[in-house]
Order: structure tokens, then C-alpha cells, then sequence
């Protein structure tokens, strides 16, 4: 008898595959190893999650598949924790006396990392008041960069990842349903937005119990629904930061929803009106649908994401919409909150089965407001799925007065 | 009769004065102008605070101190409101067709940025799936790096700066109080957190009213206070990421607690005990306190920043506590949750009137737990002041059964 145990996150066999087909690629190029900084890029390889601050932290692995990191004094017993690392490295503080990057070369030099080295910076950025050395000047090898042979690895996502994506957008859901359930006249969007996050936090925390992590770079992880200020007027501001605004009749508000899971996001975007929609808002609404509608009847393995973008501008184009056009139509998904590739008309990658984006052409309309769905799409063998499922048309989306 | 409107923001003039010592070290380093991609040093000289994205953004300042933002479309609206800005060069969408960069580049030759610039990288930085080229190869212009000027101009804070981190040290002991009075055995961290953080975040919007904004990198902002999973025995591992644990007698519990007021930091964090402390705890409990003392009593202006770490480790070593030490004395905040100088052996900088510091020596205790408060300290005229207050003493940290 047979007995698994149910597990939300990405096995370590998937994160020794990952490894395997970078060291593939550091032999197939002559490195003698591999040295990354980011974030992004030492979870996807370890599973390991960190606050990225001052103290340089990094992955090292030689041409033999020997995996290392390199961590502050801080970090030893949770990098020790690892499994799937061989050795741990470490300083005792930043600054320090020697500087960090000297031990990073000595445990460089201890691997057999020496002639060309494969990284994703030429040394730690200079993030949050660091300063230090170059990996060249203080190795004095050739420093490639590695960073688009991740990105291109990074871009077409496996099962288990399709998986947390998934957990990702059920939570994301929730968070928008309850934040539309909540939005009321007078109310703020704070409030609305804090005990529509709140609620779905606690029932997916709940619900999923101890084998959920967040593995997120800079809060708690959770889910989360609010408006970042795309209220009224300021939602023709695609971008707009929070101010607290308050709703009134005929708002139209654009929404953002998700939830981290194990590291992965999702996107769920929806544009709402407050009250009876004027004609205006709903011409605009209804464009904004077809937008939408043609980016998904686009999108297919084999089309380059080039195509998909050109379809939707000349929608905007046959329909004189340019003027209220801010952005292309999209963008991958998964570890990140935007990655590689874009739906953009001079992003000319092929769609190919496994790849997420969002899909979120919009309208900006000046003292009207924005018109913006956002969806979590898949791409599969045959097509897509659009693995968001929240309503999409405008009965659905009014809020009552 | 002169009247005042209350601002509670840095003023024109400050951002002004702040470009004019950028330019001055530029004309004496013979540079033909200044390209930043950094957010924080984009929100530094122009108060311009937007989402990093792949899509690059940048402050431009020619030596003859015209400045500039180079945005994508979506940012045009934002960029132009900003009134510090003499122009606004935009291109349409990354990665585009031409690349965002070129568009860049026609930008820098219109404004006579040519033969030696200084940059804070060289190029912007490949994040979130970006790929461009050098500002080097761009331009064939030799690049200079300026964050070691600019990182040594944030260090000393305006009486603006500091007025905004008191007012970020309100709200965060508002937060604080909360979660203190809310946790209690058998609760989660995620419910304690949540209610404390919300309430304390509506407080602060609705005292400061409509002149409050955020400016948060990657938040709506707001007021904060939680444990980030430092509860019990996690609470020894210093940089823990949540984990939504349940309260329990006899816990050691480690805080954070703060808030971002016009993209200002401060930080509040305390140590707690669930219930009557055990002598380990106790005797723990105190030698953090004495080592804070330690650092308190070791800063004033004119000594170095070594000084005041090595003072510490001297306690550390005295009482044969470096088994317990993790990390040095603290570091530097504003507009960065961290930044340089930092209170450690290594870093030589002078203490100086307007550097505000975080000190917070820590000892971190196996299966007993972490111990380690952290306030908020001003170096002034004559000494220090710690600008945080939330109370130090063990008898006002126990929660209760």
C-alpha cells in the first residue's frame, strides 16, 4: 500500500531538475559554476526564501552540480535547513572586517569557481546602502551573464507549479468577492480592502493549514484585495497608489486581487461601477470586454506573444480607442508579480504550452475613469485556460447603491 | 499676516536643495549630467514615487541641472504632475519596438548628457524578466558610479526627514500598544496582527486626514505591528518569515513594529514574554537590555559607528555571550527599511547630528528564543535621543494568562 502525503509546493526532486538543467547549461557553455544574488532566482533553484536586505546572500553551484550558499551569520541554521544544499557558507556580519565578498571568493576558490563564472550580477547590487566589489575584480575571472538562459527556464511553468498558481488564484477569489461584497457608498477603501484581505487571509490560512507558507519577499504572504487608489477619476491612473479614497455613486473602480503561495502570485482584475452605469462607462466596459475577448481568441501555442498584442491594438486601432490606450496586453506570471514574457508588440517569444500571463488590456478614459479585467491565463497543448473564473460582465460588477 | 498650511511632506525647496548638491558634485567631478534608476533615489531628489516594474524608469539631471523623468506611457500623467520636473520623455511599452533604451538615449543627447555621466548602474537593472543593454555600450559614454556620493547624502537627515520618521514612530507605537494588548494565549499571529495593524493604519488616515501619503515601494502603507513568525522557538531565528503560529504560555515573543509616512521608516520591535518569565528569560531579558544601554551610552557625534559596535561586542565577550550573537548593532533607516551606516566593526563612518540609527543588539537562545528590542535613535548636537518610547522593562512586556 501506497500511502502520499498531500504536499503543496514544489518537491525536491523538481528543484534538483532545475539544477540539473542549469548545470547542463553551465558545462554546454564552459563555466566553471554559477553565483546568483537574486531573490527570485535562489528560491526557484533551493526553495530557499529570504528578506533581501544589505547582507549579500547567494547560490553557488560548481560544473560537478555541487550546491552551496553563501549567507550572513543570520541566516546559518535556516540555510542549514535546507536540503538540498551541500554547503553553507558563511560571514559574520556586513560590513564586517573582511568584507563579505572576500569569504564568498575563498568558498568560490574552496568549489573549483574560478575561470569564467556564469552569474546574474558581476557582484551583490548595491541595494539598501551595500557597497562592495565586483565578482571579476575580486576573482579576476570572466563574469557572464546568466540571467537570460534563467529567465528563459523560468518562463514555462510545471505541473506543480500550475498547481500553487492555482491555490493562488482560489484565495484571490475569495479576496474579491468579499472586497465587492463590502464596497459601499461613504465607506473607504481602506477599510473595505483590510476586512476583505483580513477575512480571506484567515480562511485560506485556515483552510490550507501548517503546510502553507507564503515564501514572499517583502510582507506576510496572505491574500489580498484593494483598489491602490483606482477610484473614481484616479482609476484612469493604471498605476495609482492608495490615498484612501471614499466611494461615491458612479465611481468606476478597478480592483486587484491574489494570494502568495509557496512564492507563486496570481492576478485577478476587475473593473466595477458604483450605481446604474451612465452610456459612457458602458461603451467603454464593453470595449474593454472585446479587448479582452481578442486577446483570448490570440492566444494558442506557436503564436509569438507579438501577435497576440498586435490583434488587441488593432482592435484599439479599428474602433479609434488609441487615444485611451496606456499599455500592451499583459505579462507572464508566477514567482514574480510581472516576469518574462510580455504580451507586447516587440516581444516576439512563442507561446508555448505552460506559459501563464495575465491578460489585461485597458482603457483610460480622462474624468471618467479606467476600464481594466484582469485574468490568469495558461497556455495548454491546444489552447488556453483561463484559470480565473470571477465574473466578467457588467450586471455581474455593479455595485448597488 | 502670514498663514501656514500645515504640510506634512519634504517641501519643493528641499527637493531643490538636494538636486543643487547632487549637480555640485557633478560639476566637480567634470560629469555631463546624472542618470538614477534606483526608486528610492528617484523618490529622493524629485518626490516621484511609482511601482518598480520592467519597465524602466529614470531621473535625469544635466550639469546645468535641468532635470527629467523618463517614463513609459502609463507614468506620462504621474511624471508630469510633479513640479520639480523640467521634462518628460516617455516611450511606449516595454520591451517595445524600438527598446525603451534607445528612447533613453535620444533623451540624454537632447539634454547634452554625453561624454562622462554618473549613474547608479550601468543600465537599468534586469528585473522582473527586463533585458536591455548598457548605458556604456548605449551611449559610448564612460559611466561613473554615484551611489557611494548619493548613499553618503541620505545619511544626514533634514529636519523635514526626521519630523517624517517621528510621525512614522506615532503610528508604529500606536500599532504596537495594539498588538500588545491583543495578543493573547490560543489566538494566531495573523489575527493579533491583523487587528492591531488595521486598526492602528485607520487611526493614522483618519488623524492625518488627506495630506497623509504612503510613498511605500511595495505596500498601500499604513501602520504596522506582528511577529513575522518570531513566537516561541522560532523566535531565535532573527529574520523568520511568518508562519502564523498559536500563542502559548511561556513564549518568547520578538515584534517589529512601524509605519510609512511619505516613504519614511521607523522601527519599533520588543521582546515579550507569555506569562510569568522563567530565570533563563529573565537573565536573557536583561543582558539585551544592558547591551542596548551599552550602545546608547557609546553614541554621540565624532565617535565611529566601529566604536559603538565594538563597545557591544566587549559586553558580548565580557559576559561570554558570542554564542548567543547573531548580528551587529543596528543600522541606518528613512526612506530604506535599512541603509547605510551601519553600527558594525567594519563600518568606519562617523556618527554625525541627523543619522538616525536603528539599535538593536540581539541574543538568539536555542529552544529558548530570541531576545532583542529595537528603537529608533537620533544622533544630535550633543548626544542621542531615542525617539521611540514604547516601554523597555520586563514588567511592562509580559502578556498576561
Amino acid at each position: 500500500m501506497t500511502v502520499t502525503k498531500v504536499q503543496l509546493r514544489i518537491s525536491e526532486a523538481e528543484y534538483k531538475q532545475r539544477c540539473e538543467r542549469l548545470l547542463a547549461h553551465l558545462n554546454a557553455e564552459g563555466l566553471s559554476g554559477a553565483v546568483l544574488f537574486d531573490r527570485s532566482y535562489i528560491l526557484y533553484y533551493t526553495g530557499f526564501a529570504f528578506i533581501p536586505t544589505e547582507r549579500p546572500m547567494a547560490f553557488v553551484m560548481n560544473e560537478h552540480g555541487e550546491r552551496g550558499l553563501f549567507v550572513p551569520r543570520l541566516e546559518v541554521e535556516h540555510a542549514q535547513a535546507n536540503a538540498l544544499i551541500d554547503r553553507v557558507d558563511h560571514y559574520a556580519e556586513y560590513p564586517g572586517d573582511p568584507h563579505p565578498m572576500h569569504v564568498l571568493a575563498q568558498m568560490l576558490a574552496a568549489m573549483g569557481v574560478r575561470k569564467a563564472i556564469g552569474a546574474d550580477e558581476d557582484g551583490y547590487p548595491w541595494i539598501l546602502g551595500y557597497r562592495g566589489p565586483r565578482l571579476s575584480d575580486l576573482t579576476g575571472a570572466e563574469v557572464r551573464n546568466l540571467r537570460p538562459f534563467i529567465e528563459d527556464q523560468m518562463m514555462v511553468k510545471s505541473p506543480a507549479e500550475i498547481a500553487l498558481i492555482r491555490e493562488s488564484i482560489r484565495w484571490g477569489n475569495l479576496a474579491h468577492l468579499l472586497l465587492q461584497r463590502y464596497t459601499r457608498v461613504g465607506l473607504t477603501e481602506t477599510e473595505v480592502s483590510q476586512r476583505a484581505s483580513n477575512e480571506a487571509t484567515r480562511a485560506m490560512l485556515d483552510a490550507i493549514g501548517p503546510i502553507y507558507r507564503a515564501q514572499a519577499a517583502f510582507s506576510d504572504g496572505g491574500a489580498g484585495a484593494g483598489y491602490r487608489g483606482q477610484i473614481g477619476r484616479s482609476s484612469a491612473i493604471p498605476h495609482a497608489l492608495a490615498a484612501n479614497l471614499t466611494f461615491q455613486p458612479g465611481d468606476v473602480l478597478v480592483t486587484g486581487a491574489g494570494a502568495t503561495v509557496w512564492g507563486y502570485e496570481s492576478e485577478l482584475e476587475r473593473t466595477m461601477i458604483i450605481g446604474e452605469p451612465s452610456a459612457e462607462q458602458r461603451r467603454f466596459f464593453e470595449h474593454m470586454c472585446a479587448l479582452q475577448e481578442t486577446a483570448f481568441e490570440a492566444m494558442r501555442p506557436g503564436v509569438c506573444c507579438s501577435d497576440v498584442d498586435r490583434a488587441v491594438r488593432a482592435y484599439f486601432e479599428k474602433h479609434d480607442l488609441m487615444p485611451y490606450w496606456k499599455h500592451h496586453s499583459g505579462h507572464s506570471i508566477g514567482l514574480r508579480y510581472h516576469e518574462a514574457p510580455f504580451l507586447d508588440t516587440g516581444d516576439h517569444t512563442e507561446l508555448k504550452p505552460g506559459m501563464v500571463f495575465t491578460v489585461e488590456p485597458g482603457l483610460y478614459v480622462p474624468n471618467l475613469g479606467g476600464f481594466r479585467h484582469s485574468d490568469t491565463v495558461l497556455i495548454t497543448e491546444t489552447g488556453i485556460e483561463i484559470m480565473t473564473y470571477y465574473p466578467r460582465d457588467l450586471p455581474s460588477l455593479i455595485i448597488p447603491i
